[in-house]
């Protein structure tokens, strides 16, 4: 794999979504994954969606994200035309902070799965797209178990500091 | 209008939803409107639902109904595509209940209404249209208002039999 | 049709629910549709309600647009009451972020379907009420047409300028 | 006060509310206190309901006690119109379980107040009653204190057993 | 009846649901209704709520208004104890938004009902202490009736105004 | 310690609720921890819950478990009375499956803490108590070991049953 | 490939479970991909389940399903410790209906993503791993077209049979 | 007991949970009892997770309070690993408030109990730790019963403010 193929295609219902998804974007930046990202709404551009699904795996795609909100048709609709995995990222909304988004991605019919992550948590369906690519290019792989070892050290040192410090002068420090 | 004109398309996203969507379409033959009846799924035959979004007004459709439960993108999906109204019958789910049919169906976003009817409620939507057929077809909106007064007239008799019977003798009259 | 026919009534049980349903209003000017607004309280003003709800019809409205939040039964005692079709917004309550007012007015029992809308979501209110009167007004139904294509369009040069800019510069753009 | 005066109202949306409603009833012949019961539909009689709720006060009723289901309006609306307390009971619904009902009555805006009880829980309706009525009348505040006594009873008896019996036989004997 | 006469004992658990209360003892005092005020904590002040609901009648009191949030317990044992009425108001919570405190309020057993109202409103537990109370005092159900008459004219004055300015002045003008 | 002292009351507010409650004494027995098991009802029999509540330390027990269901106060109320450690138990409900009786429990305002366990899980309650219990007498703690122990070995054998038959003959063995 | 090799592993909390996961293994039976099933409990064999894990990629795994009820941590704890995509099928729960199952499983914090499908959709949870295999070896990706081509002549065989049959002979032929 | 023994070992996901769990801390210091605090993450540090847990009663601690938020698995992986009573703090989230904190904690399966207390309460979670030592050490339950008295006297001096101010005075004096 060259790292400038673009193998995961980042959708989005609405730009004002963007800073959600953006955090997808970012985390593939960092594991070195090729990816494209554009807006793609299921009710207001349906046929632009079809078309995105439809040849989205002759465009040489491998995973599709796909986040909406509300009445979150756009992950369900792209896993119903593609046959790449379509990672959902449900939305948060203003009424009711996303548990209507993330039904309606999570809760798809028999026939038509959603790797549905947590509301707004776009960084964990980039990490699930590495996940996904990291059963065909090793080098992906080998990058999770460095996150993984990054987080792990982050903790271990926060860990270390709040322990030395105390938990007051750890709050003081953190302001 | 003549009866015979099929006004009104009533889909469901599977034959298992026909046992709530049937109450949509024998309260239409009451009121004596045309109607069609079929399956068309969202997410097993996307294709089919775009056609019959795409064809449902020159082909005479002047209201559709559609059904589906779960991450229920059928009415959505064909309010984006076609500019007919769309009623939506959220059907009623094993694990949620239906309230995730109905978040899916009544959340959408701003541009693309589903006038939704209530939690399986089909025959709800089946008035609904004739609510809507009725701004244009005055014969249909007499048979609303005949309707509503035969509804009052049953209301008034049970309530003149509950007070005549008594509670009691009411309810093991109705076992 | 001329678009000085007033066709839409818009009500709401109190001015506070204005900045919401003012949203319905505003389309229905986009779309030339003559309405009016006001406020008609089922709670505290019942037989305003009913008088309303009883005359709307020979007042040559075709379509009614009510609001409401929290035991919001304004939509469905005016459908009660009168034949032409309601269209229910559930305005945002702030315990329960409209839930209830959701549940208030969807959950109609049968005869007395409510069209009910999103959350807040007056603008998709005017716009149903806009898909109902395109069954008999053609120049309406038109107008439709062309707002889906101003949707479609403004999706696709918005998704144009994030594939031409990348998404840092576009977020950086709309800040 | 003589226990023929209909001091109550208990009215409800539909006769299948009447195996829930008939606990109200019942306990309040327990507690020899009059009452009509009968049927009044917000949706399907609005007339009705106008015309009993104006009038419940000058024809001697003291409390009225209003069941419904689902988008419940019928205790809202009543309470509208009367100035006598309007005591709610949510009926439990097939599809949310009465979650609707129990927002659609509780969830009043300011100046119109219903007495909320538990779904399903008209019994407590009618103690509620009694309890609004003891203010008046001495006598069915003393049936309280006589049923709050035998209820004590009741669990003392109960416990008795339990802790003689043992919890392996007192389930076995309430088999 | 003279109006110095405390009829009505506002309690909650905690000084900090003041804010909420204060709205039951403003109406009282438009109403002219004599009430007192206070705290009483069913969890940190347990004899006290015992010594308080005990005390109630032969203190002179006939109606109490208890709010609480959270396992909102206040209410229901106070209930519990006294054969007054017990209106209780469930105060909205940082977490749950109050869901939690309507629940622990309105769901009480069979036998020991509490009059519960929406959520954060003091004040219809206020009004629906003066709707009890007007069974008894005719001058409190006078005063009940003229309150919803001034709640009915100022909506209409409102709705004129609207009608008059059209919405865009109205919001203007109330900015 | 014997394990004839009686260490832990099981108190619930109903008999109905013994079903569910008898899995605490259950557990309690195969633990070989002394208990005893009554009906105390916080709002049915208020004095009696604060007797028992305000003597339980005295009489020598050193955990209640308390279970309800709906507005389920006793829990919250027998901790604000004891010094003891309380036990929770949300017994579920027909209406609302248990979510009210969870919430009454487990959200306590600040300085009264009840340990919560999940819906109708009693035995999970008994366990509980067994780990408080295993603070002070070293005994209990080597019982929840071996327990531990014993659940673990169960669920190796039957992964190794479903390993070994396949899935199929393991569903028909269990049937 | 050949589809003797164990790609993807199903467990389960419990062997309560496997009427719920047995429906994955048919699935993937049916897309020709081996698979083995058991049952590691996150709660009863926390070894067992961190050794599952950790092992599972060097024992040639590259997906792994894991279905859970109530707090439901075997997919999150898995995820924890592997680097291999982890789908999640939260189980039906007889409480709250597998709704808290869902919110343990999907609601992962950023760093560690689990692909969360519908409530008891185990058949989903097999497709959406063969979608991710499908991006390694083609023959399945091919699979699942078939398999979608298959759910699309299914949908339109019945739309043809009730469309020719009509509503009412169509529910009594499937009874 | 010396109170220098650290009896206590508070964990929590992530320091951003540290506001949120200090207050058990600062509880745990007004009662004079020895703990630590840390953070160990169950999901991004597995291994440390697993250490603590086993070797948390060897290193002497009696008690364990956990807090996470979301797909909280914390406080239910180290009651899976340990014999020490764990007590659970569902830590409010963005999105779902806590909700689904709450019932990834509460909800566990039968075996393995958490003590959970309410949303965000951590210092409630320090008091019931309190509650739990109480049972071996008399010094600790000591100062529960001294605890508890001061803050029944707060609570009446605080009514004896408000009853002597008046509200409103009482509601400006706290401004």
């Amino acid at each position: 794999m060259e790292s400038k193929n673009v193998l995961v295609g980042i959708i989005m219902g609405s730009d004002s979504d963007l800073p959600v998804l953006k955090d997808a974007a970012k985390i593939l930046e960092e594991f070195g994954i090729g990816f494209e990202i554009t807006i793609v709404s299921a009710h207001r551009t349906p046929q632009r969606m079809f078309d995105y699904a439809k040849k989205a795996e002759e465009r040489g795609l491998e995973v599709i994200i796909a986040g909406a909100g509300g009445a979150a048709h756009l992950p369900g609709m792209v896993a119903a035309i593609t046959n790449l995995p379509v990672i959902g990222v449900p939305v948060k909304t203003s009424a009711l902070n996303g548990l209507d988004s993330l039904l309606s991605i999570v809760q798809m019919p028999g026939g038509i799965p959603v790797a549905t992550v947590a509301i707004n948590n776009a960084k964990n369906a980039g990490i699930l797209a590495a996940h996904i690519l990291g059963i065909k290019y090793p080098e992906i792989r080998k990058k999770i178990a460095d996150y993984k070892q990054a987080m792990k050290a982050e903790v271990e040192k926060k860990a270390e500091k709040l322990e030395s410090m105390g938990y007051e002068d750890f709050l003081n420090s953190s302001k």
